[in-house]
């Protein structure tokens, strides 16, 4: 019989979870290891793997794990490599081949890749994309990030790195300085602190009243806009409005792209409701070309946010 | 033993070419019919059927095609239909099985595509992406058209349009009227006729000298700048540099999308030499995502311009 288990992994800069998941898309056992207190790959998958076979045991799963899968930051799937890691200290200055690693270490099959192509196998595996082949994952969070299926396989071009769509220009002149060193970044523009910033632009240079100007011992978050947005706030309405209208053209040009059925978002942001998905919607119905026009849903993740990542990581293993 | 021929139509508004091919990608037999002079699909389809017997039989082939793969305008390929085509009288009003027709008239198998993803096909069996999975066709003619290659497959989308990059908007305001109805559409500015206006901006904004103000006559077309850069002409070498920008400007977002191993250039304006390959190549480089850079080749179709419909359209049949 096939084994009907499988790993997810969900790296983070600071704690790595993970959770023994069966084909319902149900986390059924859990654990958790820090990512970021061991000086040496070698140390850290020591211990990944200590966590991983003692939660195997301790759910009297020996031998019913199908592989493990992993997200990893700047994780690269052909290679099963981490490659260059900012965030990640015993991965910041080299290529290390974690996958191969994790698979010495602990007998099971394991892959990877990034956050947002886990994230898009998760909805294709357990949400919103179940049953779908060519949809377009994006995560509203910090930073902007995207998951492209085409053909039901994850594009990860021939480098594994494609699907960078929070980095496609969508403001080629005077753009606001993107994080990644180039001017005018989609998540410049819409991403949580894309939104904080459009929020300090227009309170600067507007001057009618709103519930964030009261807000001045802190800096304003996108949570901010969107507790004054419920509270009737115009200014917060407008941003969203702004964001959602820049989100509608970039989404209008990456269906001339690859013409998905669905555009899933998933994030912090994603969850402002109408605030934002009615600007997108609008703005992506009046930019797109004819021939898609009213083809392509916009949707929402099915994933609930705490599982989510897991659940992901460990769809990879069915994919394969 | 496998059939070791292919048959490709390219049809056209005016002709459908034909031939044998073989799998070096050769044209060892040939013929043609009008496409326009008739009044129904099925009066069409019975003269491409008779014109495909009548080469197979003076070829002495008989049993030994493969099937046929056509490349048409408007053409879907998931469902083998032609769909509102603007330009072929019989099929500008309907969805028409034209794949499903053609087997019955034939009794050979028959698949259908664009013809920008005919000519990724035609690039990938028998031309510069030989070997590749993943690269992006661009062809440069009177309009832009484009074939992405993702995995190893066609990308077609869920509706089986996807991949109309020439509509992808580089000019967000006051851009140039494209003829799809919105404005600053790829396409406007980098087609044939696109550089022919820029030519004709150029001329009419500027006062300094040019061979190409002697051209008053008639419109001057794009041919006639590559020639006046040829001679030295200043205005034309910028009108290049204009172009090859946004050019490079968009390859780098669409490399964000797919990371391409290659994109290839096709169609009468990717002849121009060093006077547009330059400048795309430096603005994709100035403009490409950090970690992208240095790694997507820019390319030309090796396929030559008579055959690579007619190749690109049989290349499908290897595919299926």
């Amino acid at each position: 019989m096939d084994k009907q288990y499988v790993i997810g992994v969900d790296m983070g800069g600071t704690n790595s979870a993970f959770g023994i998941v069966n084909a319902r898309g149900e986390i059924l056992y859990r654990g958790a290891i820090r990512t970021d207190s061991y000086a040496t790959a070698e140390n850290y998958v020591k211990a990944l793997s200590d966590g991983i076979n003692t939660m195997i045991e301790n759910a009297g799963l020996d031998g019913q794990i199908k592989g493990i899968g992993m997200g990893v930051p700047d994780g690269n799937m052909y290679e099963g490599t981490i490659e260059y890691a900012a965030n990640i200290p015993w991965a910041n200055k080299s290529i290390i081949p974690l996958a191969k690693m994790v698979t010495e270490s602990t007998g099971l099959f394991c892959c990877l890749t990034n956050d947002a192509n886990a994230a898009a196998s998760g909805e294709m595996a357990y949400g919103s994309a179940r049953g779908m082949k060519d949809f377009i994952m994006i995560t509203l969070g910090t930073g902007v990030g995207s998951g492209i299926v085409c053909n039901g396989q994850l594009v990860c071009g021939h480098d594994g790195f494609a699907g960078e769509l929070g980095h496609v220009i969508v403001r080629r002149y005077n753009g606001r300085p993107c994080g990644c060193g180039r001017s005018g970044c989609l998540e410049a523009y819409t991403s949580a602190t894309g939104v904080a910033r459009t929020a300090r632009e227009f309170l600067e240079t507007r001057s009618d009243e709103s519930l964030l100007r009261e807000i001045d011992n802190r800096p304003i978050t996108s949570k901010d806009v969107f507790d004054a947005a419920e509270k009737g706030d115009k200014i917060a309405k407008e941003i969203f409005e702004f964001t959602g209208q820049i989100l509608g053209e970039a989404f209008a040009d990456f269906i001339t792209f690859s013409s998905p059925e669905a555009i899933i978002l998933f994030g912090g942001l994603s969850k402002s409701g109408d605030y934002l998905m009615e600007p997108i919607k609008k703005a992506m119905n009046e930019n797109v070309l004819y021939v898609y026009k009213g083809k392509t849903q916009l949707k929402l993740s099915e994933l609930k946010d705490a599982d989510a990542a897991i659940l992901g990581a460990s769809a990879l293993v069915w994919e394969k």
